[in-house]
């Protein structure tokens, strides 16, 4: 893969950033300025002028990497999507006790959200509007699918509840648990792990008050 | 408020639905097409030619009722805001025991996203990008934080667990309840009332198994 040399380095006057010395650019590096501009802006409302700029480099310098927009999009969903798979084929996730596995998957999931927010946040915006989109959205449904066949089994068990349907019971909990890329922030006061211990608190108790809970414990 | 009158609709050959009689469009009615349309296109993917070509009207017949597409915006998000908060002053919400309450609004608030799921869906995308944008986002703060004070002292009346942040809870819980935009469809198997029902079941007692529960009790 080719780099960027410095001599394509728009020079930003102004920008403190611009003062330092920049590593060249290469194709993971650019896909991670494309994932924050899109996070921040919208995959649509980006331009690849947004991309450029944010990277401080001239589009002509990321094409001479990327074939577009949607190229570094693909990249990006890939890493998320990769990430999520990877969970299921960890020990903890692939085998044990159905509701052990669940609670597994459903903590490590939220830990990945929070860990690579901006590759997440881009996934669980896809609504589809491309063949790269659709594709992602069909890995998203495979994965939700495979973790139902978990919550039927652990229902199967008797460990969790069997009267909420299992795929309704996948969305909500993920659907619980992708909402922090909207709303979580690295310079507030809660702690990745914070965030990640309510996640499975809420899916697997709730907010019911326990003997414990109200003793302070977590 | 102005009618578009039969002759400004384009006719378009070939759809069924340009045979039938259609009603003249006011704003409210535009302001539905619009919704649709950004929830399928997202609202920076949208443009008013997409409205337009939704309403099956011209463009200029859309602005003779409306400035552009973010006055289209504001009307849905007000529809939406204005449901929500609405929930907040009804009887069973507005007084009684905290967790209560709480347990009321939980329910509300997924009902009316189910039942306006145009407008929520636009609500629930919203990043800031524009004023109109960001005073949503600020009234959709405001509304969590009335939650959260109703977690807090239902916390302190020991009918919740205490060990969550309140406001982390918030986000979680409508977190999971805001999902289903991007997931419930009409044309299932799931009735709305099942949906609520698994929402309201995870939020308060989670996938732990119950007596109740085992049974197959809801």
């Amino acid at each position: 893969m080719s780099q960027v040399s410095q001599d394509d380095i728009d020079a930003a006057p102004g920008e403190e950033a611009s003062m330092e010395a920049r590593k060249p650019y290469d194709i993971d590096s650019l896909t991670d300025v494309a994932l924050m501009v899109f996070a921040e802006r919208g995959y649509d409302g980006a331009s690849m002028d947004d991309v450029a700029r944010a990277a401080g480099i001239t589009k002509a310098s990321i094409y001479h990497h990327v074939a577009g927009k949607e190229a570094l999009l693909e990249r990006g969903l890939s890493r998320a999507l990769d990430a999520l798979f990877a969970i299921l084929e960890e020990p903890d996730a692939a085998g044990g006790a159905p509701e052990t596995r669940l609670r597994y998957i459903v903590r490590r999931v939220a830990e990945t959200t929070l860990r690579m927010q901006p590759e997440l946040t881009v996934l669980f915006r896809v609504r589809g509007g491309s063949e790269v989109q659709r594709a992602a959205l069909d890995r998203r449904r495979a994965f939700d699918h495979h973790v139902a066949g978990i919550i039927e089994r652990a229902q199967a068990s008797g460990a969790v509840r069997a009267d909420l349907d299992a795929r309704t019971v996948a969305r909500l909990v993920f659907g619980m648990s992708n909402s922090v890329v909207e709303w979580y922030r690295t310079d507030g006061s809660l702690t990745p792990n914070d965030v990640v211990a309510t996640v499975v608190a809420l899916a697997f108790a709730g907010l019911a008050a326990t003997a414990a809970s109200t003793r302070g414990g977590r």
